[in-house]
């Protein structure tokens, strides 16, 4: 079954604590059209549907991650009802650049321009679905920015921004702005395989299709899956430099050719998993926030490289350093208009363990890393969530804190199912690194059919664990959980004779798992159910509302899909 | 509500593979008395209580963990329908123990003696709960062993045992036995805390209240959970020698004082936990083999001695041994009648590591160590289960096999729920190291009532997981797991600063928790449950049955506690 490939927003409901900026009396939005910008990128906006509420929003900057806060969006004039096409009837007055760049504080008001006209958006700062990143461009034009997220790129979104409009930019300033062409930056993203399941365009963001993943141990590069924050960098391999930062020698400079040259070449096959992947199973509990992805935000590579270590110990890393050294931080060359660049960190002792196996990785499965996953060099952290394997690295920081990142700080953590956001304290939680115990079915698929003259039915699947915890077992169910089955794991391809036991602590790749079972006589539907074991024996959770949170991360309840049995026909 | 401490046995009802000795027509057995021999040591042999199968035993070698394999002993003689008490009535052939010591095989036949009468137990072997231990016995007298393994002292197990009699000892043989007094060997166990309550005396094992064990936060000594496979060795520490083995520079012996001495003293707080915690909670789904434990085979301490990496380091450890040693196996010094010791290994990784923390450990909460807990030395492995940290520790062996005990090779493994005592290949799981997360409630007591009055309940627990991994948060419900709140962490008692974190990777304690919450007004009943999270985001499993596991280990699903709301009187 195809899963919608769209992105969700958590509608939220609650007393509006600001009273919105009143509009000119000829401005009329219309936040109820049932159009929608469509197009293959179907990260957008959502509308809330609550008719007891009858001007809400509620929206998803996807693909971002950046969703920091979000609000309810309350239209004053109790004549929207009569939903109409904005339209300008009435003269505004006219603002210079330096009118609208003197507001860019709440203190002073937030305004921002739009082809043309200004907008005191300062009200809708709190409600901003993207959170408080809006600030960026006040007092300045939105235009580069929803360039990058081109989540803006939608109808409903211009209505909203219309209720803010307090004036038009003269029309000096207006040809000024027109000069410096804000291009599109995802037009140099490389070529995608037409068979990934695209969840967001830009950034690009896409899953294989689950019955290709578990085809091959390997993951082949084409469809391993895509999880992008911003454009992807385009980086001169000749020119390309790596900064370490932090140590007592001082900064050290790596040209790409160092990197390969001075430094023993490391190969590890190790799988990367979406710390959001399965979210649209939680979605299906409650609505979260972020990309709806569905089982196959999952793959494993083999990867070769310079291993951190390595590099930190020839930047003047020693057990001194360890003292005061918690972290090590990475940043990405990926960035977004503000010069902002994608971050995050490891702690210490995983990056200089010589059996961390961390790596800064030049190759992906023998060739050169491929431009969606970070050419010319990433880090490869096995283990650990995908959002820490920084691509593009530009930048290598030991230090005792943490990622100041939005990423590491204000999003990749989990909580509670009864945090919502209001309640959420991201200083509560640990930034995610290990992941736990995770597997999945990925044939058969849900809804499918399988006739009963097959007499038995194949079901296979992947399994995987975080922390370099080694797959021992997966226990299959074709009732639902009442019965149980052990399936039979895979570490290679079928021509292929079975890798070598990882050592211990460092199962950093996936098993594939099949398990051929007779169909049961009485039987008119499956649900075939799996859970993995990982050799800390941690297990599965059961079912998914009891780990919902709110961004949806860490879905890993017991996979279950639902299978029809079709009956002979000759038999009728 | 005081969980009844009781050993069961697993009833297993199949088809017998072989034909048993005929016994003589003169002996009858009652197979279902319904007398108990009673009495504290409650790790006793059980019956099988199905109707539809008249002669059925099986049983549970309580307290050793040495339960190999079980049988179904079927009485051909259809007339033990109508039960009797054993007599002997007819005279039997003399047999001198030359004769009886020709019978030590399978192939030649089984025979043991018992106070003056010989038996024939070659049918009964493949039986013996015990499993092949049986064997031990083979050709001589069953007292020394039954004198070690107390749970033979029931009447049922001399009806059984009267089956197998094929004649008597010569009187002068009987004599030279009597002359070798078989004393108990656990006559010398310490004295213990009348507190505790105990799941078998001989070996003794035992936990503390779970409303005590909540009180501190460090477990004191006298009430931390025992857990002895045999009896309490008495070991002299003037004399006392550490043998270790398997490094280059060949065998090493340690005294107590040198190892005092010779290597810095480390101190670490450690969680220890058995693997059958909790597996009543098992018991209650279908039944297990082991001891009944309550959800209190759980303690913290405080641990101090030599690191374990640093007398290998000093016995020759380097970075050659790592390219064939994998694991690091100890023996402790207590043994059974046959000389065989307790054992166990942990991987070779976690023994040398820096961050290991693995201790030799000669004090424990600021004192020597208590009898019970290994005076002079025990291994403590923290983040490990108990059964590898050995206690009266007399040999360490750096090898390329794990330990080839009992305990490491056929027990202390975890299995799918569909694996039954048919089916189970010991040698498919991993031994268990690391355990999984785990939490448990220790107040309110379930079956507690609570008045309305009150208004509010505080629930309290502890929260802990295996390899080092951080609690980081404890989810709580009073509605069966429908709404959750989170619960606040301790890391210290009420008068005491909290603990600074733990470093990465090594948070060896617990957390006690607790949260006060009002009572629903509706509610009636409360179903309180709990579920905690590490680092890793590993969270505990929904429910018991689908990790149920034919040995009851590693039962860490939501621990759920049913509590009554008392109506005040004054206001009917």
């Amino acid at each position: 079954m195809l899963l919608l490939r769209r992105c969700h927003c958590l509608t939220r409901f609650g007393p509006l604590s600001a009273l919105r900026h009143q509009t000119s009396p000829g401005v009329a939005v219309r936040l109820w059209s049932s159009s929608s910008s469509g197009g293959e990128d179907q990260g957008s906006y959502q509308r809330a549907h609550t008719p007891s509420w009858r001007h809400a929003l509620a929206g998803l900057l996807a693909g971002t991650g950046a969703v920091l806060a979000y609000g309810l969006h309350q239209h004053k004039a109790e004549q929207a009802d009569n939903v109409q096409t904005v339209e300008k009837t009435s003269p505004l007055p006219i603002f210079t650049q330096e009118e609208v760049t003197s507001h860019r504080s709440l203190e002073n008001g937030v305004w921002v321009t739009y082809k043309g006209g200004v907008y005191d958006i300062t009200e809708f700062v709190a409600m901003h679905p993207g959170g408080d990143k809006i600030l960026l461009a006040a007092g300045g034009a939105l235009e580069p920015f929803w360039a990058l997220y081109a989540v803006h790129n939608q109808e409903h979104v211009l209505e909203i921004l219309s209720e803010y409009k307090v004036g038009e930019l003269s029309s000096e300033d207006v040809k000024k702005q027109q000069s410096v062409v804000s291009s599109d930056p995802y037009s140099s993203d490389p070529e995608r395989h037409p068979g990934l399941r695209v969840n967001s365009l830009k950034p690009f963001n896409a899953e294989p299709p689950p019955e290709l993943l578990s085809d091959t141990y390997i993951t082949p590069s084409a469809i391993f899956f895509k999880r992008n924050h911003l454009p992807v960098p385009q980086v001169d391999p000749a020119s390309y430099q790596l900064h370490v930062e932090g140590l007592p020698g001082g900064e050290l400079t790596l040209s790409l050719e160092e990197l390969k040259t001075r430094f023993p070449k490391h190969t590890i096959t190790a799988t990367l998993q979406c710390a959001g992947n399965r979210r649209s199973e939680m979605n299906k509990v409650k609505q979260v926030k972020g990309l709806n992805w569905g089982i196959a935000a999952i793959s494993n590579a083999t990867w070769s490289g310079a291993r951190l270590r390595d590099v930190l110990l020839a930047a003047g890393y020693g057990p001194d350093v360890a003292q005061w050294a918690c972290h090590v931080q990475f940043e990405g060359l990926d960035k977004d208009v503000t010069g902002t660049t994608y971050g995050a960190s490891i702690p210490l002792n995983k990056a200089v363990s010589e059996e961390g196996d961390v790596l800064l990785a030049y190759e992906m499965n023998g060739e050169n890393l491929p431009a969606d996953h970070g050419f010319p060099v990433r880090v490869v952290v096995p283990g650990i969530v995908g959002a820490r394997n920084v691509k593009w690295l530009g930048k290598i920081i030991v230090s005792a804190e943490e990622s100041s990142s939005h990423w590491q700080q204000n999003d990749y953590k989990g909580f509670s199912p009864g945090t919502d956001w209001d309640t959420v304290d991201f200083k509560s939680a640990p930034a995610i690194q290990e992941l736990p115990i995770q597997s999945a079915i990925t044939t058969p698929a849900d809804g499918a059919v399988v006739d009963r003259s097959a007499e038995e039915v194949m079901v296979k699947g992947y399994a995987w664990s975080g922390g370099g915890r080694e797959v021992v077992r997966v226990d299959v169910s074709l009732d639902g959980g009442k019965t149980w089955q052990v399936a039979q794991l895979k570490t290679s391809d079928k021509e292929q004779e079975p890798r070598p036991s990882p050592l211990p602590g460092r199962a950093w790749a996936w098993k594939l798992w099949e398990v051929t079972a007779p169909l049961p006589p009485e039987a008119q539907e499956l649900e075939i159910v799996c859970k993995a074991v990982d050799n800390s024996y941690n297990m599965q959770p059961d079912t998914v509302a009891p780990i919902w949170n709110l961004r949806g991360v860490l879905s890993n309840a017991w996979h279950r899909v639902k299978v029809k049995i079709r009956e002979d026909e000759s038999e009728e």
